[in-house]
């Protein structure tokens, strides 16, 4: 029998939030030195632009690896409800101690995505900050 | 003689920064009801993307409009530096009075490029607050 | 009194369809010879990207010139639910008898939207059919 | 003796066409049910974006992995000539009987340039069935 | 008799090219402060975006302003055949006496595109040099 | 202790330059027959894009891989400084006697970048030359 074949899908959606970087563990020059005008404790904001990829078998009677309806739905719940118009440091609990740097985001989205999608999915995130910066996070499994 | 032809030449800039809608004349519910989560208290924020357009006589000596490092620098100057890494709400005094959306924030930074600019000049004002909303703005005497 | 100051306001969507070039008053040879491969019996198809402009007074309460969720909205209402996933030629009643090139198609956009937005708006409609090749259409008071 | 170093180069094109997501063995509830609006027995259609890889070793006299104008015309005749303003369900028999999703079309885009080029290289295929959705495919050997 | 509805239709092509900034009217000292960088003497490049907008009527029984295979056979003709992989400064005789300032660029192409087309069209020209500086030109009834 | 996981982080800058494909070990015919209008002796140019990948261990004081303000200046001052606005095969060195493809850009930028970040990080390179040709480098050790 033949095995199914394996490719990878892709799901661009888009949040807008507000953010600051600041560790709470070094005093004040020490923020403003490491993150310069991105500690601005009034906050500044970004349009995250996010990309997940599911890699999977194609199943055979769809020809999907996944519905993308179904992958956007999930994204939107889990991911776009839950940062989009807001504070990630003041607003989203995981940043409460954690900086929220585009890595960092990157990891929570992968993990919230990875909770709730089959294991049998290999999934990947990719964060665009601005359009020159962007960030890649494809689970522990590939360290 | 023969007259200097016309042309507009247009830079593209970008800044990222906080900012919430509210009119602070209105109550708390009419602000949340018109301006939506856009009315978050803890702000939200984009990648402002900006493209200002100059209208002018092409200099036959450069074949310039207007030297576009003189330009790019003037929006640096007047404009990034102020906004960019920002809460345009918090730390921005034009804003302190008047409500930070997309049609006002224009409106303000072609009245600082107007103000920088020789008179000679027709300015236009485009500004993108998602990839999906923007707004022009092209000065009083176009009304 | 100081005029309520002018701008324009701009909202992106898009909408997939089939579509088919043809002229039902001529013959098949001189379809083909006028409309080429887009002439093709059984369609082909499209993304087309969809860009709404409203001008107009920005509103001194808002600082709005109109709120983009109600934008968006008529557009989803009036637009992207008749076109989207449809085919134009067969699915929309008004391509019935109108070729749908892409600038018939954004006069009927442009139409549709002018009879549900108030009347002190100037609308104009920017239809792109590929990356390449797209149209403006700005209604008939600009001829 | 130095090895080669290897690198890969990627060629984008374009095509516009039709298609509907059906399954033949499934009653027209279960399709409708299953691909919703994409189930739409007059089609709908899209431009489809294509990034074509191509990986294998620098040749040293050209510094090219392969000829950009060969690798262009190459999915020119084999892609373009052949999906472009075409109804994939009804105009190209590799669809006749496999469901036209983004991953099969992607499949079947892989075997078509697989079957042209040398050996040596190694193909990725990926396929832009819109700006928000996309699909790889690397070939069976990434399995 | 109903008029005919008035469109603007947009072609996009590019083209790559060398050029250099250059008065030779004036010094090299001059030249070097006027120009910088963009007065190497050996040359950079750029890839070259051009826009062209083609405003008519709307031909009632092909539904196009002017058929873009036509107007895009034209552009290839006249200008890309002319500009592209080529040294503007060298190899283009409008440019032998002109410096090829973006804005001298786009005044060439509209002259020559307005050479070739009806003239019931009205042409506007936009060029991008880069993603962050663009030029507009118009003709000269614009003035 | 948990592992610190691992992200890349990109980049994205540009320069602006001219070259010309030429193999001097050939004759004239046959550099014309390879490499065609890319082989003018007067050169072309182009808008190259730019995204460097650097993968490793999110620093869990920063939330960064690398800071990206220290990346973008290293970029800055390694390649920048050096390719923008010059004659790549005439101003630098390292094209005197490698053909400046894509392909060989990439490479130079990858050993380049290489020397200067700590051994720790995976440097990959991707380097658009057009909007539809791209080449990727991820150095010796992925072969």
């Amino acid at each position: 029998m033949e095995k199914a074949p394996i490719a990878t899908v892709f799901r661009k959606e888009s949040f807008n939030a507000a953010h600051r970087l600041h560790n709470p563990d070094w005093d004040t020059a020490t923020n403003q030195k490491v993150f310069g005008k991105c500690n601005n404790p009034n906050y500044h904001g970004h349009n995250y632009r996010l990309i997940v990829g599911v890699k999977g078998e194609i199943d055979p009677g769809t020809g999907y690896v996944i519905d993308m309806k179904v992958l956007s739905a999930l994204i939107e719940n889990e991911i776009i409800e839950r940062y989009d118009h807001r504070n990630l440091n003041l607003d989203v609990p995981e940043f409460k101690d954690t900086n929220p740097s585009a890595e960092n985001i990157a990891i929570e989205i992968w993990k919230r995505l990875h909770n709730k999608l089959p294991a049998k999915f290999q999934i990947s995130v990719r964060l665009y900050e601005t359009d020159h910066n962007y960030v890649e996070y494809t689970g522990p499994v590939n360290d």
